[in-house]
């Protein structure tokens, strides 16, 4: 695979941006929880990077990311601590940290499905990287916070994450240049997840009361 | 350690069957969650293998099972999905699945031992070996779903696990048939487990009111 | 760096001391909660142990402690085990208790940056390893039983951890005894806990009651 130097550098200012806007919104989670000022910060970082460790813990990837680049904590950190100040003007910004936020998922998910490739693991591991990368952070979140992870009940989330990894991955197979079938994977996950945010889509629920205790 | 290739075939598909049980009872309680179809499928996946990764994790014993048979995903995400079709009818199969259950506690429990025996580790990590491999995929579920373990509460589980284990490895010092010593294991844990549930055996619970915060 | 035999006895006496307390305050917990003995035995070992866990399998560090020192794990469940028995005259040792957990926290930070600094990782990882050393523990022992971490909203505690932290491994750019620097670090550390814990001494808090769902 041959991946232009614009676009590595494009995806890695994304992946910035993305892990910025993650922490920002945990810091709000935080926020609602009460948590203290430091509280903020770990929980900005655990959700921004979060999924890449669970990834590379997984997978046996050493050292992690943040090892190798200690100042995404800063960054991360940074932000978190940054949204208190500026948290009344947050709701102003929804729309745009939505947008961000969907942004990061599908980057997210190109890295991670980059790094199973580059450890030339199977297809099936290949999709689940890109997906633990995507979509655990914030089930981390959750957890940290008492809350049922939303990626079990949300709109759309984890299945951006697989469509993405597929149409990417997928797109690999086919003779086609490799930086447009990631543009082209990226813009349809971006969409269906936006489109999935403005239309409420989700996935069919399994509603069951039954009693097997 | 001789192990006859019949023993082999036999653990492996009891593996198999375990993975399946363990994967449709969490889609169960997925749906008292009110998951959404892939939620349900991400539960039964980290229920089933979670307890197998939590332990390559923690021994470094790396590639993880599912990365190597990345089938194993396909199997119990697609037992987690059935599971919601027939979920009507699975009350009445209650007993099945709860032997089913047990008899995965105790497979699950001499697999994870045999792989900290392969690594020629000490007995009480062996045993742990068992141990986490058998019980933490339910943590897991439990995490995951927001309740304190019921590992933590409910009936001899944890407690089965570490007989079994320590049955197995003993019968290893003894001058005894490995897998006579094996079956011998699985089926005194199994019984433990089934005259527990039905007895509604626990370890004596330790209730504390103090408070010391 | 050179350490002085004596030091890395007194350091290993106070981390058994140290794992012993920690799994003691654990028990407790745990029978706040009505866990069964086991259950209890559990939740000692991983609060006790759980911290360097994390920190080792983030760092790719292997075996973990308790894999190579097997008698942490009967010495960290027996003690939550003998908690049960006086778990009635615990209270009155209450203020013992917060200060070897005091002791602990700044005990586990300076062995966290020890493994760091061998490891030869960039500063703020060292810092990293000392905190998630000193709190990760309390972490998992909160999220097993179901409570949003103390952590993210108690007293100076994760702040105590990198103070001492940046205080320690300050001291080793200066041209000062390694041992002395330590030990400098560790009594600021303690103080400032104990100081915290006295006085009601925390961050600000982040309050954030909009919404961004």
């Amino acid at each position: 695979m041959t991946v232009s130097y614009d676009t590595t550098t494009l995806l890695h200012t994304l992946y910035l941006i993305a892990i910025v806007a993650e922490a920002m919104t945990a810091a709000l989670v935080a926020g609602q929880r009460q948590m203290d000022w430091l509280g903020v910060m770990l929980l900005g970082c655990v959700t921004a990077l979060g999924g890449g460790s669970m990834r590379d813990v997984l997978l046996g990837n050493y050292p992690l990311t943040w090892v190798q680049n200690p100042h995404y904590l800063l960054l991360t950190g940074g932000a978190a601590l940054f949204t208190i100040a500026v948290a009344r003007y947050m709701h102003k910004l929804r729309n745009i940290f939505l947008l961000l936020d969907a942004i990061g998922l599908v980057v997210f998910t190109v890295i991670g499905c980059n790094i199973a490739l580059a450890l030339e693991l199977p297809f099936l591991i290949v999709i689940g990287s890109g997906m633990i990368t995507g979509c655990v952070g914030g089930v981390l979140r959750d957890l940290l916070c008492n809350s049922i992870p939303l990626l079990f009940r949300a709109e759309l989330y984890a299945t951006v994450s697989i469509v993405t990894g597929v149409l990417y991955v997928g797109s690999e197979t086919f003779d086609i240049n490799h930086d447009l079938g990631m543009a082209i994977a990226m813009t349809i996950g971006l969409t269906l997840r936006l489109l999935a945010i403005r239309f409420k889509w989700g996935m069919p629920k399994f509603i069951y009361s039954g009693n097997m205790d």
